[in-house]
């Protein structure tokens, strides 16, 4: 499905993404000093389709996992002869041109970056509530136009609490097929390429836990919390 | 509890913990860049007390979320005033030397950044195996001796997909009090500063859902996941 094809890892010596930054600090009278790196917060939603009876995920491809699985495939490849990130504490920037000339290894296939995902979305307008953002976040990426006032807040919690530690909130939505008014697939101006994908709900369960399919772990939190809630309303055969 | 003072927020030009690389690649046909930073994967564990029928966390002081809790009361003071990162995007340098001027506004408490968590640590070790870490962080951050092969694995899924994208494996493990052969704590000479904290059972899913306790996601789906899992051998009260 996805290609990609002209890959170069180079060095990022300044980023309008990632910004990091050091905070130094007593803590119960131990100097400490932590790298962290300034984000936002984020919007998550489970959103069910209720004419198909099946859950709506986004899947797409994701340059820092496909980093990760290109990592391992090296490592393995040179069977221990490279170093370890931590063996190189005061050499960061060689570490770094290395990375750079060793892109003419084998890159591993597109699918081993592709990851399965609930609809979300950073939040970066501060005038428009956390529920509006998810509204439009469901709109953009999968194409279901519900009012914001349809979205049920599930919970929130710290999310990368090592380095960005934002938070994030969960929330479920209930769609029909009358609500889709496009295909979704993100704003392409933000050069989103994002695919929508369905799972029916008795495939859920075994979906959630898989583990062959790459995914987040709010997609199997958010599964099981439907379970869990909502079967009173639907019936979801499995063994969680 | 935590006391913090001395706090001073610097740039961060070179870091052994964040190094951020940047990916440039055609997917599609579509040229695009990508900065993701390097991480290791890591595990996590879901301690359950068997002799006091008590799950056992660890909680601790985040530079990150306490970073995360300062920015939002910043910009709640300034009622609008703060610009926000994005309309920055040629001027990220200027918005770092800002915020390290910004330490004299008012910090807030240290438990603005304090989080539960689960016991958890990285796969940096490439000898061991993924049981053998979460072996040893249970034994160096909560004082719990077991044999790796008492562990059950949970589950798999990535973690921070935008940034690191690194995996993360879920494990369960099973304590008693008679496995307990220290305080715990974490590994002082790693600067960790680690309180283990026991959630009875009776309470765990008031806990999983109260969002005034800070807390990671893993913490939440691992308490469902015992409730769903674990509830033929041990009763839990609850209405999730």
């Amino acid at each position: 499905m996805e290609e990609i094809n002209n890959i170069e890892v180079v060095p990022c010596t300044e980023s309008n993404y990632l910004k990091p930054f050091r905070l130094l600090y007593n803590q119960n009278g131990t100097k400490k000093s932590w790298d962290f790196m300034r984000t936002h917060d984020s919007v998550s939603v489970l959103i069910f389709n209720t004419t198909s009876h099946c859950f709506v995920l986004v899947k797409q491809f994701r340059p820092a996992v496909y980093m990760c699985e290109w990592e391992k495939a090296k490592t393995k490849t040179s069977q221990g002869a490279v170093k370890t990130e931590e063996g190189e504490a005061s050499e960061s920037q060689e570490g770094q041109s290395a990375a750079a000339e060793d892109t003419s290894s084998q890159w591993p296939p597109a699918s081993a970056g592709v990851t399965y995902e609930l609809c979300a979305g950073l939040v970066d307008k501060p005038d428009l509530s956390l529920e509006e953002i998810a509204r439009q976040e469901v709109l953009e990426e999968c194409g279901y136009d519900v009012p914001a006032s349809k979205l049920k807040r599930i919970t929130s919690y710290r999310s990368g609490v090592g380095v960005t530690g934002a938070k994030q909130t969960m929330f479920y939505a209930e769609v029909s097929d009358d609500n889709c008014v496009s295909a979704g697939g993100g704003e392409p101006r933000e050069g989103e390429l994002i695919e929508v994908v369905k799972v029916p709900l008795h495939e859920a369960m075994t979906f959630a836990y898989d583990e062959r399919i790459p995914k987040t772990m709010g997609v199997i939190f958010s599964f099981i919390w439907f379970h869990n809630n909502m079967s009173p309303k639907y019936k979801i055969s499995t063994n969680v």
